[in-house]
């Protein structure tokens, strides 16, 4: 990257996104996307594989961070409190993002191929969390099962940061999906209906 | 279905199954599979879309299965408990399948666009038991959470069943997987450390 391409890689990725929230992922081309940036198809092509990649830019790093603070967690900490300490860990990724994050939502869930692209994306998040969980010594099937709890916790939670109208922090959403996580494998209701009352059977 | 074609349907999946399995799934030809199982070409598309929807015939049958039941616990039945009802509907589906469903296994496992396709199935999966759950009254994010749970113990107690060497039933795996789950998700190591001990920090 020259210095006459400054921050050539984030103004890619808004020129994706803003062309496919416009007018759809399918019908938007890399020369369309170089072209809204102000730069040349082979720069794109310098930074990024094709114009799907543009959307899972942020996997890796996401993946490194929720593993590296499993992996740091207290030795003495039980296996759902080192998935809690790697939810907290990747909410700074997050800061001032959540209107690209619900722009980027719309798009993937609109697409069958990208939807199927972040669902690989997140099972290959799951057993890398499972291999971090195994090195701390944690037998199977509570490694994998903590993994899948953790992506399950993280992915509903993040649907829920991006839905209309929420607007607490992104911590906050994930601790809460975390609580309402354990509080239903605890067997509690956590419903609307009461438990026990006059109500017919 | 004309009487001179008993069980073709059947007979169509086997070879499928046979063929992907000793030459891979790309290599194999619905032509060949039509050949294996002595049928035509045109009597595969009377029953299968194409040689992918082979491998993923039972997964109707499969949500109907689950769902239902967890439509059908008792109303006073916590989230967990009619997921767990779930779990113990399907298992009657895979009696004397086990060698089948390994086979499968190996074949999604091996092929990116299978497993991506298997990925979806359990998307569409906990989409369907998070509605059910909705119905029954559970609130979100209650209801998204349990209906993922589900899936993390059906996929991970399933992918334990079909191990090598594994000869306990479905049902005594997948009660083992939900056990696992509520113990982790309760705080519980699960694992081969000591939880407390002389050790260092």
């Amino acid at each position: 990257m020259g210095r006459w391409q400054p921050n050539a890689r984030g103004r890619l990725a808004e020129a994706a996104l803003a062309l496919y929230s416009e007018r759809g992922y399918e019908q938007t081309t890399v020369a369309e996307i170089a072209g809204r940036a102000g730069l040349t198809e082979r720069t794109f092509f310098r930074h990024y594989a094709d114009k799907r990649e543009v959307l899972f830019d942020g996997s890796g790093a996401l993946q490194e961070l929720f593993v590296d603070a499993v992996t740091g967690a207290p030795r003495s900490a039980a296996p759902i409190d080192a998935l809690a300490a790697g939810l907290a860990a990747i909410c700074p990724m997050f800061a001032d993002r959540r209107e690209h994050a619900r722009r980027r939502q719309a798009v993937v869930m609109a697409n069958p191929e990208l939807l199927e692209r972040e669902l690989i994306k997140l099972a290959s998040l799951s057993a890398t969390l499972a291999d971090a969980l195994r090195r701390r010594g944690v037998a199977e099937p509570a490694a994998s099962l903590t993994a899948e709890a953790g992506v399950a916790v993280f992915k509903v939670g993040f649907e829920r940061w991006t839905a209309a109208g929420e607007e607490r922090e992104l911590s906050q959403v994930l601790q809460e999906s975390l609580t309402a996580f354990r509080a239903v494998a605890a067997g509690g209701r956590a419903d609307s209906a009461p438990r026990t009352g006059p109500a017919a059977p």
